[in-house]
């Protein structure tokens, strides 16, 4: 298939690496050019706007950063929907917000061309060994169609509803991931102030109704001062600020996401913004006055 | 060995239970006779009193309500210290007071009588497979003495410091449990109000970053309206606040954990004390007018 691909950071190359992997041919386009090459190399043709990867394509796929980046590249002036070909299928990977993929898709079905919100969740991790989550908005047919580019990368890719439904759902993914991660920092910082063996407190409550992913993930990375990104706090910030404006829209009390919500944003008035999740410990325990001896800020 | 046994309730039947079949000698008193009428046929020994169970008991266990049971049956007239022989084990089951549990282990020690803290996680389901986790707080000498008799009933035993540090290993657990609740349950209302299919959601998040043993465990038994306790509101709101005043006490700032104690306080204002800890998202859901079709309140 003839694929356009925007946007090569730190999960959209490896992506677009696997489209390529495949066989497919794949035009490129990314704000900042340098941040192509490894795809470039790899085989990709490089385009110089939005509007010239849409030209021709059979699908377009685009990995942003923030809702108003979607907005822009896709409805924008020389933006990806009046360039689509009648037929072609748009495909947002970018967590964004369900309303903007609600207003994407009656946009683009205006122009005969199917629009699919796509989040995803895995990490870079995920995107480089092709096991990602993708959660999928929109309708069947043009799904069905772009199933198997996404199979390229996603260990599973499943359609959740109507437009906007994909998104929804990487909401309920990163709810339930915020105050997941409350949950540990908090057991954690007692574990430490209480003066318990915290590895070893981590071990015998993993296993049972205490453990999650968060625990058995971070919980060593945690212990050993890994404050590295899988996943930023900006980016997370991003990503609970369209939670709660959404569940807000939609009148629900989510009084956890909102704790959470402004925990990171302490985090990141700490200057934590560009680690991974896990260092909202670093901002609760400056909190209570503890000094974390591994974790390096 | 000749044990005393204080205690079967729910757990502590099922606990007993294991020693009989053990082959150990087992006396047994507890407040209301008739829940002591399974452990009896089973070949326990009634008595009347506590001091009772202690005499001549090489270690006494018990597993009671309340920090307030507990100071009760321990150090109160009549209670068990004053009746135990020197050398002889004082083992408490009952999630209780760090603090109570080194007031105890400090007068016990005064009669040369050992003390340990040993809250237990797993549920009535543990208790009756034999595989709860044990976290215990006390000495190594008169630990390994006791340990084939928690080994009958507990599927992992871990010493985890000193007198109080049981304690603080099941407030730890507790603390992760608490605010990891609140994360599924807020998940589960915004799946249900954006019009997922939350089973479907619960399938595709559960597996990835998202995923907890609450989630896997308690996600089935809302879906399906099933509120019947595991674990009862009322007693965890016991534990929480527990976890709370230790938490004061320590300067520790947990949130998380404060709002949790709150909204666990609001299910039991509104009936669901006597439900599961699962129960936590009828009242959620009550707060944001969501009415669920198939919880059984």
């Amino acid at each position: 298939m003839r694929i356009g691909w925007i946007g090569t950071g730190v999960m959209g190359a490896p992506m677009a690496g696997h489209l390529l992997a495949a066989g497919h041919d794949v035009r490129v386009h990314t704000r900042t050019r340098a941040r192509a090459e490894e795809v470039l190399e790899q085989g990709a043709v490089w385009a110089d706007a939005p509007a010239e990867v849409a030209d021709g394509a059979d699908a377009v796929v685009t990995m942003l950063g923030y809702p108003h980046d979607v907005r822009d590249t896709v409805l924008g002036d020389g933006g990806l929907l009046a360039a689509l070909e009648p037929g072609a299928v748009l495909v947002d990977h970018t967590t964004s917000e369900p309303s903007l993929a609600q207003e994407i898709a009656a946009a683009a079905a205006e122009r005969d061309v199917h629009a699919l919100d796509a989040p995803v969740s895995g990490g870079d991790v995920g995107a480089r060994n092709g096991k990602l989550v993708i959660m999928i908005g929109g309708e069947q047919e043009p799904f069905e169609r772009v199933r198997p580019l996404l199979e390229a990368y996603g260990g599973n890719v499943a359609l959740m509803g109507g437009p906007g439904a994909g998104q929804h759902t990487k909401m309920v993914n990163q709810i339930a991931i915020s105050s997941g991660m409350v949950a540990l920092c908090e057991a954690l910082l007692y574990a430490h102030r209480s003066g318990l063996d915290v590895q070893a407190v981590l071990e015998l409550i993993g296993g049972g109704a205490a453990g999650s992913f968060s625990l058995s993930n971070y919980g060593p990375r945690l212990l050993r001062g890994d404050l590295e990104p899988g996943f930023k706090i900006d980016h997370f910030i991003k990503d609970l600020g369209i939670a709660l404006a959404e569940a807000r829209r939609m009148n629900l009390f989510l009084p956890g996401l909102a704790l959470a919500e402004q925990l990171y944003v302490s985090a990141r008035a700490q200057d934590l913004g560009q680690k991974g999740t896990q260092a909202l410990l670093v901002a609760l325990a400056s909190m209570s006055g503890v000094k974390l001896p591994d974790a390096s800020g």
